[in-house]
């Protein structure tokens, strides 16, 4: 590791390099893996948080681990009942919080309530929203709509003092009018993978559509390299990376769970938000929140 | 109506107007609204189906409505547990049919087994697909992921025939690996809506950033048209009326429920699936392969 970072023209300052023998894969059952791989990188780095060693665990590896690491290891905020994943998507007019997207598929209305106010908070503290609009995702924008757990939930939340705006569907996660967005674990994990999935399909369409539809034209050489910074400003929205990871709200300590495919740009900005967290110490934050009762 | 048809050049063939004297609208309760608008639209069309009068009722109006009015108006297939809504995705490499968007937010594991069944026959009779291979959405690919919903279901279409390939993820619907997704309606919801609002917002960015990299450009009077022509080709991929509106699957009677926004090409585009629907008598095969347990 320190020959990767000398090569990266690493000078051997502000970063300590800590042995962990052991590697738990993407493919791994998380919690089997945890209990068997004894000295993983992700146990050691949640481990040097639990110990204080370290402010913060930002990981790009498997994020069944991660969560199973930071439940076991540094455990829940007293008036947490279920950490949750937040990631926030970039709509082009404001960034939207989406809460919780895999952390917990069994979410009871309390869980989702507590969502609600801590991506609050985290939206309020890390990405500087005022009073961020609140909606539940669900099937229809009428009250009475959904399953039983949005309904259910649906009525908590107009009891709360959480800028609740009300239900909300799929699609208003990206029309820029809502700052946060509940939903379970289940559906919220398949809302990220469906827009990184469909964004993908997408661009690439579109730069081959777009490569046939000028391919009739008389050689311009200036073309292409216009069309190359349109698409990386275009790219720069849609890319995870921006934001820097997705933070695993509730639990003990600051974890912030990156992208598989995080690049060096991804896990810097990770970090950063990881520094941000730890710094206006959004844990207590949540806690004071959570238990004053006067969300 | 006849006024406005006319207008649109009918000479008076193939389309007989049918009185109905109220109308639900997107905002009504649907069953409510059933029961109090007497001789709404969307009652008169469905009540003509069951009488046989007509072949199949293609809607662009209130979709619940539209579910409530088969349900009450046509009813179950007798083998059928609870009707649902399929809507065909086009990844671009092979169309995608995800069942159920919406008809049953409460779905059992033996409802999504017998939509993995009727979406299969949907696929091999309408769209041409040979042994369509079927995925259950779920947050992960390992058999042990997921819901109590998802595992019991899981487990279930192993024992079937179908060419079940196992739990897919919200991006695989996109990859053009599988032909047939099942989910219960509450997340087929948004992840069709999710798919809608994230393709427009990219869209709408995608035609600014270019528009924005190519006005630094010397003018050139041919990029436009042709950055016109590979968006057009781009956008019917993306646009729901090509493949003509969602089959409500299970009730005994033909009925497409089409999208709000539903324009010329999409209704004629609907009449033409629910045509071949009829014609293959896709309810007797629903009925034949769910009663035999040869699935």
């Amino acid at each position: 590791v320190r020959e990767e970072l000398a090569l990266a023209g690493w000078d051997g300052a502000r970063i300590a390099v800590v042995p962990a023998e052991q590697v738990i894969a993407m493919s791994d059952s998380p919690v089997e893996a945890l209990s068997k791989k004894k000295g993983s990188s992700i146990e050691v780095a949640t481990r040097m948080v639990r110990t204080g060693t370290a402010a913060a665990v930002v990981s790009a590896g498997n994020t069944g681990a991660c969560v199973a690491a930071s439940s076991l290891l540094l455990g829940r905020l007293d008036a947490v009942k279920r950490p949750g994943i937040a990631v926030v998507f970039d709509t082009g007019k404001t960034p939207v919080v989406v809460i919780d997207v895999g952390a917990n598929v069994h979410s009871k209305p309390e869980h989702l309530i507590q969502y609600g106010l801590m991506a609050t908070i985290y939206a309020e503290e890390i990405l500087g929203v005022t009073r961020p609009k609140v909606g539940l995702l669900n099937v229809g924008e009428e009250d009475e709509k959904g399953s039983n757990l949005a309904k259910t939930t649906h009525h908590l939340f107009q009891k709360t003092k959480l800028n609740f705006v009300g239900n909300v569907e799929g699609a208003d996660i990206f029309g820029g009018d809502v700052e946060v967005v509940v939903c379970d674990g289940f559906v919220g994990n398949i809302v990220l993978k469906v827009s990184e999935g469909l964004a993908e399909n997408l661009m690439a369409h579109a730069v081959a559509a777009i490569k046939q539809g000028l391919a009739t034209l008389p050689d311009n050489k200036e073309i292409g390299p216009a069309l190359k910074r349109a698409f990386a400003s275009l790219e720069k929205r849609i890319d995870y990376s921006e934001y820097g990871g997705a933070p695993l709200l509730g639990v003990n300590g600051t974890v912030i769970i990156g992208h598989g495919r995080s690049d060096a740009k991804a896990i810097s900005n990770a970090v950063r938000v990881a520094q941000r967290m730890a710094a206006c110490d959004l844990n207590r934050r949540f806690t004071e929140a959570l238990s004053s009762n006067s969300h």
